[in-house]
């Protein structure tokens, strides 16, 4: 596993929109060679053993919290887990206290959920742990967007040239804004589409194309992607209903058959079976919405993992900066 | 281990309805067998080392979940736990996408608690882990009869001959089915006890004795198990008062005196001290109460292990089909 | 490891009152030699591999119960948590049978919180199971006392001979109890100081100082350790007002001046900012805050370590009485 992390540098993964393209494939690389390893028989590897990582949740989570933690036992590291109710940074100090608190039972890494765009940031600024986005506000969801590219390169062999259709709720969406991001990078095309309500204005500045109208975009897609319309949100703001949702931009079996003959459908979950797509679709041979859960689990190990490394070189070149070598107090 | 594992063949545990009598002694020799391993100090193994055990409840419990984690983690399994509000299968698709998305994280045994009876039988039909049954609306709990039978086997040598009673919500009790199962394929004579609106109609059809009595077959019986009453259930609707319930039906000093020299005293807990018994028979002599917490984390390692077993013997034959190898999509 | 543990002869950890100060030096060594073994890059020891620590907390917790599962996990025992709604001892044997049924599920040392006094002590009756106080009513907290020993060791070199003045409400606070009956017995002057209705009548029996003004013992005192104040408990009874109570005994950074040059700042935590130390206290050269949370994890390490040695001498000595090997019903 030397190549791989030889040249990672980033103690946090805060965001996509910083990382390079090579980053973002060392990233893929490596939880490639974790999916390997796992195929020989070898799910499990002792890298982290000794360490601690600590999922720090101030938004309601299942899947995410449970890859992670998962992640982390694959890795021999331990784990604590910390739910809040949610928690505006209105009360910041309290959010980097409790944050603090935690870090100061020996945390290694500390991934961290809120829904407040940029508190993976200012952890960052006020930790010496390292920091993991796992989804902030409507600004990043870092991992589920690498575990969005992992498995189309998968089943396509890389992203470049590939043409990617972000479809729905993109205004209020962290997973697309990162999606895009890392798209964009490794020289995929992408289109976002769905009600116009649902489009920031100008996001074409990001390289994107935009599109109001799925079957009007669907011959040219390789990969279609379809976000979660979370109805507490959006059943009046923005659409007039969940019905005209699922007519114009939910994918059925006549959009499949309309669709390019190879194309993949993803959907990063939990998916509302008749609204983003129907069950034919949802269980058919061109999803792979099962494999992205999967492979979530492996760009996890990834990241957890390359960060370990950063911080084992830096320990070694700074033994003064090791977390168990220093208590020294609270300072910032 | 090699003897008991030989030939074990099921790739679920979904009741004892449908097992043999050698299949259940199976689990209870394998069970035996870590009795003795933790007796000589070695209480934990690293059998399920690499795979993945997940807790799904759908109805709360906790000792039950405790027991499988525990007994999860004495096999050196990782462990996912999932708790969900109580759910219908109404919303069935839901419940199967849950657990597909859960499995999908690398998950090689599923234990489900479900308050719709089949709930598990469904999952068993839509993932390729293997589903442990933890309780399913009024139909099996086959890991409590387990440790009941266990529990009984370690006092008396054997089941064969001996007669047990059950006392008590035979109607909807999902404990009483399984023990009802279990003890007539290994040859007991099972009477159940209780009013006769909590005694299911043509229940003698299973091969089982009715009494509305329990002093009536006090000096018959060598094994009382005393179910739980459900308070919130049963107060109005079936029997008049719990303290009429507790005169007719609950085990206290009288009654032991009354009872077989060398009666035994089961109840799957938790306990309504002074309902179904008085405390000075709950802590006396005759009781086993606590030894089935104790071996009923023996019965669930032995049936994680001999289903763990089981699948690799299959992962070896069929490799293809291994968990680790396949990352092929959503088919179900 | 052998100096530390081979005198060691209690079973539980109820409280400090009974320890001697041998005793208590005995835990602050270890936790010590726990410190200096992290430091050389060694977190992880597997003493307590096979066992298992049981959380049994009956009053919401966060960092007291992740301290304790975490220094379970870093002696590599199993750990199984227990969370449950206040409940009182009025329902005493359902709490004894919580306990009970949790404990024979194969566990050999329960860490519990309760809010009622003596719960710890009653438990220890009635189980073969060790027993550590969490922290039980207004009575004692012992690990917390001992992590705020610890860290002061840490920057003093010793305990005798300081002043040490604990502020705020004394009258309900276990963590002040377990801090004087300690702190005595290592030899230091304790002053408590608070609004008058916050402090005991007669508490000088305890051979503590009393004083209701700060200001008056600031030049005086040489560790400083401020108890949380528990709005919901003190707003309106106790005194006029939350500002009133900053402004007469909360730390500021005008008190940090007046102080000694040298005086340490200690909180348990969570801390309210403003009220009983203003930000610029809590973060800077004085406070050793989250010193004391990296210490918790380890006293808590220790104090589950020399009581898992006892129990083996103990187990090596009186083998029928050995955990694994009895299995003999529920006898008391």
């Amino acid at each position: 596993m030397k190549t791989a992390t030889a040249s990672w540098t980033r103690k946090h993964l805060l965001g996509l929109q910083e990382l390079s393209a090579e980053e973002i494939t060392m990233i893929l690389d490596q939880a490639a060679e974790f999916q390997e390893m796992a195929a020989r028989g070898e799910p499990k590897i002792d890298a982290l053993s000794g360490t601690v990582v600590a999922n720090l949740f101030f938004e309601p989570s299942t899947r995410t919290k449970m890859s992670f933690s998962l992640a982390a036992k694959r890795l021999s590291a331990d784990t604590l887990d910390f739910t809040a109710a949610a928690s505006s940074l209105s009360k910041g100090e309290t959010f980097v206290d409790t944050a603090r608190n935690i870090e100061a039972m020996g945390v290694d890494q500390v991934v961290v959920r809120h829904a407040t765009s940029g508190a993976p940031l200012l952890l960052s600024k006020k930790l010496k742990a390292s920091v993991i986005n796992a989804g902030d506000g409507m600004h990043e969801h870092p991992t589920q967007a690498l575990l969005d590219l992992f498995t189309i390169r998968q089943h396509r062999g890389s992203i470049a040239g590939l043409t990617v259709t972000l479809v729905g709720d993109i205004l209020h969406s962290r997973v697309a804004r990162s999606n895009i991001w890392a798209l964009k990078k490794l020289g995929a095309r992408v289109i976002v589409c769905g009600p116009s309500t649902l489009i920031p204005p100008h996001i074409e500045a990001l390289g994107v194309e935009v599109s109001n109208s799925l079957d009007e975009v669907l011959s040219e897609t390789d990969c279609i992607n379809l976000l979660r319309i979370q109805f507490e949100r959006q059943r009046s703001a923005f659409f007039p209903s969940i019905r005209e949702y699922a007519h114009f931009f939910g994918m059925n079996g006549d959009r499949i058959r309309k669709a390019k003959k190879d194309v993949l459908i993803l959907a990063p979950g939990p998916i509302n079976r008749g609204v983003e797509l129907t069950p034919d679709v949802a269980d058919g041979n061109h999803s792979v919405i099962l494999d992205q859960v999967t492979n979530g689990l492996l760009v996890r190990m990834a990241v957890l993992y390359l960060i370990h490394q950063r911080r084992q070189l830096s320990a070694d070149e700074h033994p003064e900066r090791s977390h168990q070598g220093t208590i020294t107090g609270a300072t910032t």
